[in-house]
């Protein structure tokens, strides 16, 4: 029995003396009175699997409860655009509670999973300050490096238990950083719309910044050096976001600054956007030649810091070591002065499959995600002593966080969506567990990005299209592929609204 | 001459010791290269004065910079509906860099000015983390209420100066308290899009915790109770969009939740809204008492702090003391639980007026504002031993912050923006300092109030309106009356979109 091996997973949760008396005066009677015989369908997070497979499975037939920290989807390749106000954050969101998304929702983590009684104990998370943010780490390491968090004191949140009858782990990633040091706490990541937040915040700062009497012009050019680390999808979408913003808009409203403004891109990697073919990762190379942004690969980031390089501070005792910019060392370069550092170089294992599901889970060696079989189960541990079944019973997992067996499919949210429907599909059919059906198989619709200045590469099936007709194709593919008719209709208005008269940038 | 009374006005600066050595790398060249044999006027402030001013002045014949802590203009009647949802935040903003308005900017706080030599000593203000929230009291003492001040450690912003030819006081107000305790601490005010955020935040957190099994029935009741203080405009638009949003949204969001949330709006006068005729203001009570707001005149607020009220803790052991509801002691009903409590009771002076103006410019003996001649001229104080004039040579204050001698025209938008409009109509003329030209009057064209459910009351020359056809009216005049047509597409594209599908409850 899973048991056997699995009994200490709850040991945590048991230690803490106030745990059982917090949870003395908690109900779940309300759902378990909107309940009315269907079987509970527990989805824990709220991204590409866990939102697709809400909106998906047969109420009818299902009590859906959604289980996220987070209380609504974000719509992932619109973030890069929000980041710099091509889009207003909203138009890649989509609330978790909403007139046509009929779950019911809790705002909380997971917090351990008890597999014999089939029940979760989740932590409530609705006032968790770090809400809106991609965590790069452990969460509760997170919340002691973020003053904000620091200075009011945030405990943990109370928690409660729940039945479920099948539950759905879909919990994410978080980014790597390969614990290069300082990074956690300096780098601005691109994960959630907080992040883009951020960093729309900070880099409309360094313009304004530089713009005042008070900053001199060795100072100016490093509030102005902006360094993306990772040469993937969302390090280069980024890059050009922020190339069309400064070339688009801010030559206009900073006229005397814009020259100054510097982009690079830095990757370990000797080339970048490794998954398109040699071709059309080229073609993105030369475009940003031409744009002027800096791609600089076999490079290595050693350190991440607040402050000015040193080399800068000895060479003009004008200038007073301040926490207005940052120092990047790369291994290749040493110290340089930058306005921030926008950090992409992938993903590392959500700490709640090591925390929670422990030794209950078949987890993969290198990455440490769930690994499932092809009908997306979690599989029992290898040399577990059960002998009826090799998958935990009614826990399914998919998404960032889970690995179908012997497969190497990408963490991507094409993957995440197909792996929903699937379920989706097969749960609401009710064949799901019958070994006849055919089990989940990718299929590979092709992946595209957007490089700067209205253009795109794509590649597919049906071939590789570059330049200004990959880019229609991209801005219709994400309209039509975007959730709500809301922001169907508002994201082509922000399009058209920015077009026209420049982007907004107001800072509060 | 002014600078007999008025030279010890600059002593704070010249007693810190870093001033100097701060200001010596200083240099404001660059705006000094484009005056180009220009006049520069200088305008402190970026609200209904300040922007309308920036805007229309001739960009020939003066170089105009706008000094501000803000980076935007506040169309301040679109923030309540901006602090629920019903319009997203940036619809009511105008960036003060835009492609429009060309005027130079700097993102700071007037620190001191020099009269004598024209010239005005500025403290940058771009990362200063209270941006975008109203104050309610001496910014520094509100710096140290803040945890997310205190943690940063914030210094204060580095200093410079620059010479005018005309300075423009139009610093506007900040909230009155009268130094109710706990109020500036824990309420939540309504003057700019920051304090729209936290609100709109804020109120989605109380429903979300409201909705989580570890929350008892009684904390359900008090974390959906609103209170707001002050019966005038603001407070009762806000009631009303708040109404609005649990009737229209929350309602299918959080059925059960809905029937618990509950608005209380409390004056200590003995009516609402007594800008309006009776008969409008009657309508108005008439139309709350329907739609479940409650209106409780002649209270009055005695505290305001955080926790739950002594009463319930004694009476429920079950309840732990929380920072999760706040307490409001009212003196005719003592201590009531309530998630959140929104204050708009009024302006007090802006404290700059008191710090840099001190005794060099005659101010209102009651409100403390700058007195002005007919022509704006900010006047020297009585018993000056200035014998030539009654006036500061080319220092003008309009906005909140100043009082038109012999006047009482109300501290509005529609004051601020006439008396921009008359400035700036005359400076351009070149006519302001001849005697002949008449000086300013105010034309009032009347006042409304959105009064929530599609009602408003309407008060002008052309006579009172009330309801539905006045809520027409309302909208139309705003759409009218906005900024930029970026905004007059944005705003009706929200009031349609969120019209159809409802508010967006995310919160990040």
């Amino acid at each position: 029995m899973a048991s056997a091996i699995c009994n200490h997973g709850d040991q945590h949760l048991q230690g803490n003396p106030s745990f059982r008396s917090q949870k003395r005066f908690i109900t779940i009677q309300e759902i378990d009175n909107s309940r009315r015989g269907r079987e509970r369908i527990v989805i824990l997070g709220s991204g590409w699997a866990g939102y697709t497979l809400a909106r998906d499975l047969d109420q009818r037939k299902f009590q859906v409860v959604v289980v996220s920290p987070r209380s609504y989807f974000v719509f992932t390749p619109l973030l890069a655009s929000t980041s710099v106000g091509t889009l207003e954050f909203r138009t890649a969101l989509e609330p978790v509670r909403s007139r046509r998304l009929r779950a019911e929702f809790f705002q909380g983590w997971g917090d351990g999973v008890d597999f014999e009684n089939k029940r979760l104990t989740i932590e409530e998370a609705v006032e968790d300050p770090l809400q809106g943010r991609g965590l790069a780490g452990d969460r509760e390491d997170a919340s002691k490096e973020h003053v904000e968090v620091k200075a009011r004191n945030v405990q943990k949140g109370k928690l409660f238990d729940m039945d479920y009858d099948k539950l759905v782990v879909a919990v994410g990633c978080y980014s790597q950083t390969f614990n290069t040091k300082g990074v956690r706490e300096n780098a601005f990541f691109l994960k959630d719309v907080g992040d883009a937040r951020r960093i729309r915040q900070r880099l409309l700062s360094c313009f304004e910044t530089a713009a005042l009497p008070t900053t001199s012009m060795t100072m100016k050019k490093q509030l102005l050096n902006f360094a993306v680390i990772g040469g993937g999808p969302t390090g280069i979408e980024w890059s050009a976001e922020l190339h069309d913003l400064i070339q688009e808009d801010m030559r206009r409203l900073y006229p005397t600054l814009t020259p100054l403004a510097k982009i690079t891109v830095y990757d370990v990697a000797p080339s970048i956007l490794s998954m398109f073919d040699k071709k059309l990762s080229n073609f993105a190379l030369d475009h940003f030649k031409r744009g002027g942004i800096n791609v600089k690969t076999r490079h290595h980031v050693e350190e991440l810091r607040t402050g000015v390089p040193k080399a800068i501070l000895e060479a003009d005792d004008s200038i007073q070591d301040s926490e207005t910019c940052y120092t990047l060392k790369i291994r290749e370069e040493g110290e340089i002065g930058v306005g921030m550092v926008v950090w992409s170089t992938g993903l590392m294992v959500n700490p709640f499959l090591a925390k929670a599901l422990k030794c209950k889970v078949e987890r993969h060696e290198k990455s440490g995600g769930i690994i499932t079989d092809t009908h997306l189960r979690a599989k029992l541990p290898t040399g577990s002593t059960s002998t009826s079944s090799s998958v935990v019973k009614d826990v399914y997992a998919l998404g960032d966080c889970a690995i179908l067996e012997g497969t190497a499919y990408p963490a991507t949210a094409q993957v995440a969506s197909q792996k929903a429907l699937w379920l989706a599909k097969h749960l609401n059919r009710g064949d799901l567990e019958k070994e006849q059906t055919p089990g989940f198989t990718y299929k590979d619709m092709g992946v595209m990005a957007y490089i700067g200045n209205w253009n795109a590469i794509m590649q597919s099936q049906g071939g590789d299209i570059s330049g200004r007709v990959a880019w229609f194709i991209w801005r219709g593919a994400y309209l039509a592929k975007s959730v709500s008719w809301r922001n169907r209709l508002l994201i082509p208005t922000y399009w058209f609204v920015n077009w026209l008269f420049g982007r907004d940038v107001s800072r509060f």
